[in-house]
């Protein structure tokens, strides 16, 4: 099993980030690197989502992981223990990852033999939506128990997501999340958004989201 | 009733924040005035919180209310029904306030005539632990099913609060949230800070948050 590779990464503000997004993402395309950027408030579950995902995908794909964090390494630890290779960026206080830090965390994880990437953004759902990663796909996660008016709070997150996974449904009967609600607040900035509703605990839902992986891929690779 | 008074405001990049925040604070307790940062994560209960406090302690104190949100007014909305006077700063993609957008705000109530007044920061535990905002006190809220990881992940957040209200304790039995595991991270970043387990949608333990307050209310005044 891999050690957990720690690398420390500082935002390049020089740097033009789009431009250094849109090579990255040149690269990924050659590389047949299907890299995912997962974004969400703290505690919404990217980490259990990734969890459930390796285990369903990892006879599958070649994945690797790139765990973001501002302090401490927990993430890359439950990571490690499924056998996938991670390595964690500790961002200092940052509050988003940029292109020029995904490229780190790429060239760290040797992402031209991985077929499948996860970047775990920083829990935190302003600052991510606004700096593109150089990811294929942007991936969001809104837990039940945040609530359905959150695309009314943070509407660029909602726009710039590929794919939303509505988690912890398992949550639904202890809370006033009214999926429908969501829903119409949901297609009014992104019309057509696949939206799936899981719950990362439970398992329920997984499927859903691992087949619009596969299907994705297959248009990709 | 009052109508909510929006106010869009921009970060003020030139100015010193810490000396702005300094002589903000000296101005609100020269007003009496008892001024509250209140910061979580998205959908942690911040307006929720909010809703119970009024109702427990309308009677007792003059009450303004300073919302901020990159969008939107739903919260606003949600605080003018409770004939309480609320401002609505709208931070137009900035992801947490600063003591130039509170000054504004405070302004844009009239703090003087307030003697209690809550400032609902955008909803990020990374962005608004990094900047004073000139409040009084800095009240933090974590909701159980974000996990009770997270001072090993948002260490400043928890560094800089004052009290810390642990939300949404009516979820527990769904949740593996463990409140010892909990305690022993926030003790060991901020000794000794107050921490009261709440629901802020039975109400359990706001009486707690509220003796809370009138205790620091009367050490202030």
């Amino acid at each position: 099993m891999d050690e957990i590779k720690l690398i420390e990464v500082k935002e390049d503000i020089l740097s033009d980030n789009d431009e250094a997004a849109r090579k990255l993402r040149d690269k990924l395309r050659r590389d047949r690197c299907f890299a995912v950027n997962l974004m969400s408030s703290p505690g919404a579950g990217k980490t259990s989502l990734l969890l459930k995902t390796i285990a369903a995908l990892k006879e599958e794909f070649k994945i690797g992981i790139i765990e973001a964090d501002i302090d401490s390494m927990v993430d890359a630890e439950k990571i490690r223990e499924t056998g996938v290779t991670a390595v964690q960026l500790r961002t200092a206080g940052f509050c988003h990852l940029d292109a020029a830090m995904v490229k780190t965390g790429l060239e760290g994880l040797g992402s031209e033999s991985f077929d499948l990437v996860f970047i775990e953004n920083v829990g935190n759902l302003v600052c991510p939506a606004e700096f593109d990663t150089g990811a294929i796909k942007n991936a969001m996660i809104l837990s039940v128990p945040e609530g359905d008016d959150k695309p009314l709070k943070y509407p660029l997150m909602f726009t710039r997501a590929d794919v939303l996974l509505v988690n912890k449904i398992d949550m639904m009967e202890l809370s006033d999340f009214d999926p429908a609600a969501l829903k119409q607040r949901v297609q009014s900035l992104n019309p057509g958004m696949p939206t799936f509703e899981i719950s990362a605990k439970t398992g329920r839902g997984i499927a859903l989201w691992t087949d619009w992986i596969r299907r994705e891929t297959k248009v990709f690779a």
